[in-house]
């Protein structure tokens, strides 16, 4: 973990190495993606079982790809009614909130009387990928999938590897209560092909989204184009801004909750209180010592992790949105004046109780958020990442006659006469039907 | 050209073959682009001025790159009065549009007493690519810029080749008029990796928006994660549906804008009226007599043009939906019933009044659609493109105490102890501050 203080003259040349330690060129997996996309595109789902046969040590058929209605329902009566009854109330928030997000569409006419307007209208079909083994979160499944179904996306057709055959029944309950039409046993690059492509179990999908290991996310970029993706995930970033006001033990808490994902995650606490400072730093130590995924979350906190003194929260602000994090926690006395002032950030938690855990499961806004910077221009999964626009117009002769002479001369200027005289002669003949009437 | 009857029994298997002739793959050009950005990171502006003199045939220092003040002036001065009076009628008509289009933040606390919301903000900085030659059009730079501009973006920096040297004018007057901040001469690949990775001259943006030949959308792909992209457009299309009331030689002229663009571009007629039909394919061959840029729209017409009979208008509406047309005309007389059935299209024009030129110029809505069937799940630019969103959650001690323990629960069954303590532990205190009391 490193100490920051902004009042040393070394501060900008730590801030900075803070930033791009994570950077580094992710592991060259382009051309084995490639390959794997382009047998599955050509072999089909004998791409997918020998490929699931490899990866997932499970010899598999095609009859066998999509899970079954009966073992959905085996897994799901494995799954205990206190956990069922957490999965409601989470899909429920979270139906709730990207219901509020649902954009309107738009229709006037403008003062010339050009007749305007915006549709929003969902996809046809979207596939999810989950990611499986460790990180198979039911939680992920209800993110990805609620949002697309409150957009009004027909068919989900999900996808999760099941390492040696083993399928994960919290998964399949949060699917099934999502409203996830289909799902197949296929993960990695294998998966996103069988998706973009379609094979003969799969049909094809028009987005794929969800988050996935290297191989995932650059099977994403390769097929982006011929499908629609959400962001590509990169490791994951906490900033908690914390005054004196705040649990040391609590702040250590929510820094260890976002350390223990991964050892590259990272987590920087901003605070103006150095007391505060030295309290969460003993607390994360004391914490490690039990916490169960210790190795992981102090490998983070070690390599990844930051105390940043700051002389007031002007200065947190400024580097709040330099940093864009992912995560902000505003463990504050009065969070929203700060809140006022942050420009990039996936997601916020307002005050000391608001723990991110809260966002994880059951605050109703996503938790499928831009990573690694990446929030100075993306955003968190939503009903907008299931949707999309259609812009109109309607010009009637009398609107043509006012905007229509300015199409021409900026059509004949670009050299595009077909597009000049598709609306030079409309004009001549409203101007010819004007003179005989 | 095509004719197509949806009576017929090979229809299918034609119209198939229609949708699928463009596809094909494009020029693998993911080595060539790798190490042009490659280069540019790591030499910077060295490596811009290199690449500029061997593809712009154009010798250039760092210090040429961006165009100056008094250039543009200078080129501006070039420009005639009535040009630069449409290019303010389209700039004018495009910004009230697209300020139309900015979203509400929301924000409200719902029923377990949680606060949630929503809200957009501004990307910091945008780069613009636009297309250099004959593609050059400054139609493009205001229907980029100006929605970056209405969207809030203080810093817009356009990357533009200026082969042999050349700048266009009406480029450049398009770029002040639409608040454009920098503007460099450089294209292609090395364009968008200055873009995205800074050099000396260019400070990096967040976000490489603009339509370019493949090495750009290539080299977009590749620095996709590290900056936003927008879509990468493929060939360009219009679907024209036409009823007996529409003008033959304009619905000619109509399939013949899209055509003249490129000879990849694809123009369909769907109309239910056979007479009409052949009016119009007579009417294609006499305007190609005399079309200045008749070699490439009869290029485009021979080969990807089509005009397909249809029993009525519900048969056209299941081929629109199944095509997802860039552009879709309605030449009808009730266009609207038509239209309230089209789910997939990124811009349709009502009625025998609205050319699709208008839209390319002073409509409003955005000229950059999504092409090639990828508006099944994409949108033409926007000011969406410009904004992201942050989503916040802030929970009193009461909201904790009834939401928590799901959210404990699920981390719980997830295996992630730091999550459910960071909840629990905040139950835990708020449960014995409510004993005290």
């Amino acid at each position: 973990m490193k100490r920051l203080d902004s009042t040393h003259a070394d501060f900008r040349a730590g801030f900075t190495r803070l930033l791009a330690d994570r950077e580094g060129d992710t592991a060259r997996v382009d051309a084995p993606v490639a390959e794997i996309l382009a047998r599955v595109r050509a072999e089909g789902d004998a791409a997918l079982c020998a490929y699931t046969e490899r990866f997932d040590r499970m010899p598999i058929t095609p009859d066998r790809l999509r899970v079954t209605e009966a073992e959905i329902e085996a897994a799901c009566a494995q799954v205990s009614p206190d956990l069922l009854r957490a999965l409601d109330v989470a899909a429920a928030r979270i139906e709730s909130f990207h219901r509020a997000q649902l954009p309107a569409d738009l229709r006037y006419t403008d003062a010339e009387g050009v007749e305007l307007g915006m549709r929003w209208t969902p996809l046809d079909a979207v596939g999810l990928y989950v990611p499986g083994g460790t990180a198979a979160y039911p939680s992920s499944v209800l993110m990805n999938a609620v949002p697309a179904r409150v957009a009004g996306v027909e068919r989900l057709a999900m996808c999760v590897p099941t390492p040696d055959g083993v399928l994960n029944p919290l998964v399949l309950a949060a699917a099934r209560r999502a409203g996830v039409s289909e799902i197949y046993r296929v993960g990695g690059a294998q998966a996103v092909a069988a998706l973009a492509y379609g094979t003969a179990t799969i049909q094809p999908v028009d987005r794929v989204v969800g988050p996935g290991n290297a191989y995932v996310a650059e099977a994403k970029r390769q097929v982006f184009g011929r499908v629609g993706i959400d962001s590509i995930a990169g490791p994951s970033e906490v900033v908690v801004v914390a005054d004196a006001g705040a649990d040391a033990r609590i702040v250590a808490l929510d820094l260890l909750a976002q350390a223990e994902h991964d050892a590259l995650a990272q987590s920087i606490l901003i605070t103006t209180d150095a007391a505060l400072a030295d309290r969460v730093a003993a607390a994360v130590e004391a914490e490690l010592r039990t916490l169960p995924r210790a190795a992981i979350a102090g490998a983070s906190w070690t390599t990844h992790g930051a105390i940043i003194l700051v002389r007031d929260l002007d200065e947190a602000a400024a580097l709040i949105n330099e940093i864009a994090p992912e995560h902000l926690e505003l463990l504050l006395a009065e969070p929203e004046a700060l809140f006022a002032r942050v420009r990039h950030a996936g997601a916020v938690f307002l005050g000391y109780q608001c723990a991110e855990a809260i966002g994880d499961y059951v605050g109703g806004p996503n938790h499928v958020l831009p990573t690694s910077r990446t929030a100075r221009f993306a955003s968190g999964l939503s009903v907008f990442d299931f949707l999309k626009r259609t812009t109109f117009i309607g010009a009637g002769p009398d609107a043509l006659l006012r905007i229509g002479p300015a199409a021409v001369a900026l059509a004949r200027a670009e050299g595009l006469d077909a597009h000049a005289l598709s609306v030079s002669a409309r004009l001549d003949a409203q101007r010819s039907g004007a003179d005989k009437a």
